[in-house]
């Protein structure tokens, strides 16, 4: 089984090796689009859901079962890892995570610590029921620093971000002393999804590219960093994604092995900053797939056709599936892909 | 007045010529931060507000009292020349524009029209009193047809712009007909503004960032273009602006003499990108503006040396003043923005 899975195309593709055909998932694949999920969690909140392993196991193989696609993602949330160690979130439909008490000065630290087996006992068990039904690679995940740490201070998700970056201009060493924590905490989720059998990782780090340049590098990707380096020691592959990245993208490429890339910068260009050594994941644009299929079927064909052939393409939409998707368009997207995906020899 | 005008180093700088200081103004500079302006505005919704020249004139006057900033804006929304002609638009506090009735085909291009000098009369009349009494120029300004026509399809502001892509990619045909007319609205509205007093004009396309490189080209860029080529035609400079448009900076600056940049994009690589015969404005976060002064001193700093004394520098924040702003902040801002930001000889 390990040896079949080391030689997926989705696991040979984020080591940037050559492919027969062009791997592809989709962030948010498990859920809102797809009606039989919307039956499967009828009654049932996220987090109710997330503690379910049958019902984790079920919504994380839906999409795999209807699309075909190269790799399973867990059903899950970014802050799953803070719910259960009891930091007290809420995730709001149709708003997103929401804290009962926002993270408001140093005190809120001892709030903040890695969870440990017993924390995430819900997690690891829907992953191992998972990988003995699944026969493509799981995908595990966690929020970077920076973005965990907008959500605990804001409150909730935010469009400007201004009292996260108030601290993290104004008191720095708090500052640095949240995402630290936060970096200890994905550490710690990431550890116990790879160990339950998670086949490799993408950090999600949703909102970076709010950031200046100069403000990522000092003020998040050090912490990221820390993360990624011991996901290096995990033995998976790391994706590491944002949106509206394009100035961060080479410092978002150090320690990862596969950059995720939003629909803005075109791959060619996105391949062109990043130099050789590290694979591509993206990117189209998920309102394009609202459009007729002879379009989505040309835009598809202009991201496999930025790519080139290079090996160490993953394809995936450029952001999440929106609500509104019809499932039968990503169906036809994945064989397309499939079809015309096939990777040069480098 | 007119040749006094002519040598303020705002419209020098917008020209790309050497200023005895950097000019400074800030975008939402009238309103919102301001205890003055809510105590002006209190009871009077934002289109009532729009209606009235007087007030118009006040809201618009307070900011370049109290900061010494070297434009003003006139006091307005994007939307102002759609509600004239009867569209059917609402401003709505905390939200934004919202249509009574969405564009949704064909038949809606009959609601759209270049508002004339009656619909307008209410703007002319504001800008002809503000003229009067202003000895800073005056910046006039208009959405462009993809923002605008972004918030006709969705009927609101909006995330992901699921419909507005939709309708772009899926019906090209109606799609050019909907920015055609936008382009002649935005016309029609910036020329009555200039013809009463504006003195540069800024094209504002908040949402372009939200497109790829290849779907602004093809989608938005001819029509912002033809207004472009319009304004050029009235004698007064174009500041084109937007929000995550770093792959976007060089198709924005064919036809304007200025591009706002916003924090993203270091001032040094927008001006690599751009070249020297085109003008910037910004580049400051506005969450920044939230930090202790001594910190939004620094970063302030950071955006003059980024510039590096180049002529054609108009500072400014990379978008809109936050509501948290302590107005204190900016009038300090603008103190150091004078004190600091001479320009060398080109």
């Amino acid at each position: 089984m390990v040896a079949t899975l080391a030689d997926s195309c989705f696991l040979r593709a984020c080591h940037g090796l050559p492919t027969d055909t062009t791997p592809v998932w989709f962030m948010r694949q498990a859920g809102r689009s797809l009606p039989e999920y919307h039956r499967a969690r009828a009654g049932t909140t996220l987090l109710e859901a997330v503690a379910r392993p049958d019902l984790v196991t079920e919504l994380t193989l839906q999409p795999v079962r209807r699309y075909g696609v190269d790799a399973a993602v867990l059903f899950s949330d970014i802050v799953v890892p803070l719910e259960a160690i009891g930091f007290g979130v809420d995730i709001v439909a149709g708003l997103g995570p929401v804290m009962e008490r926002p993270f408001a000065g140093r005190a809120d630290l001892d709030r903040l610590r890695p969870p440990d087996g017993e924390d995430l006992a819900h997690v690891t068990a829907a992953i191992r029921q998972l990988v003995g039904e699944l026969d493509v690679p799981l995908i595990g995940f966690a929020g970077a620093p920076f973005t965990l740490a907008s959500y605990l201070v804001e409150g909730g998700p935010s469009r400007h971000h201004p009292r996260t970056k108030a601290m993290m201009l104004g008191d720095t060493a708090l500052w640095g002393d949240l995402v630290d924590r936060l970096a200890e905490v994905a550490i710690a989720s990431l550890g116990a999804q790879v160990s339950a059998g998670a086949a490799a990782v993408q950090l999600f780090d949703s909102w970076a590219g709010c950031l200046s340049p100069d403000h990522y590098r000092r003020h998040a990707a050090p912490a990221s960093r820390r993360v990624l380096a011991a996901v290096a020691g995990m033995g998976v592959p790391a994706i590491h994604f944002g949106v509206g990245t394009g100035e961060l993208l080479e410092d978002m490429a150090i320690g990862t092995d596969v950059v995720g890339i939003d629909w803005r910068v075109p791959l060619d260009a996105a391949r062109a900053r990043l130099g050789a050594g590290v694979a591509v994941q993206g990117n189209l644009d998920p309102a394009a797939c609202l459009a007729p299929w002879e379009m989505v079927a040309a835009e598809a064909r202009a991201v496999l056709a930025a790519n080139a052939g290079r090996p160490g393409h993953i394809f995936n939409l450029g952001h999440g599936v929106l609500p509104e998707t019809d499932p039968a368009i990503l169906e036809r997207l994945v064989h397309l892909v499939h079809d015309e995906g096939r990777s040069a020899e480098p």
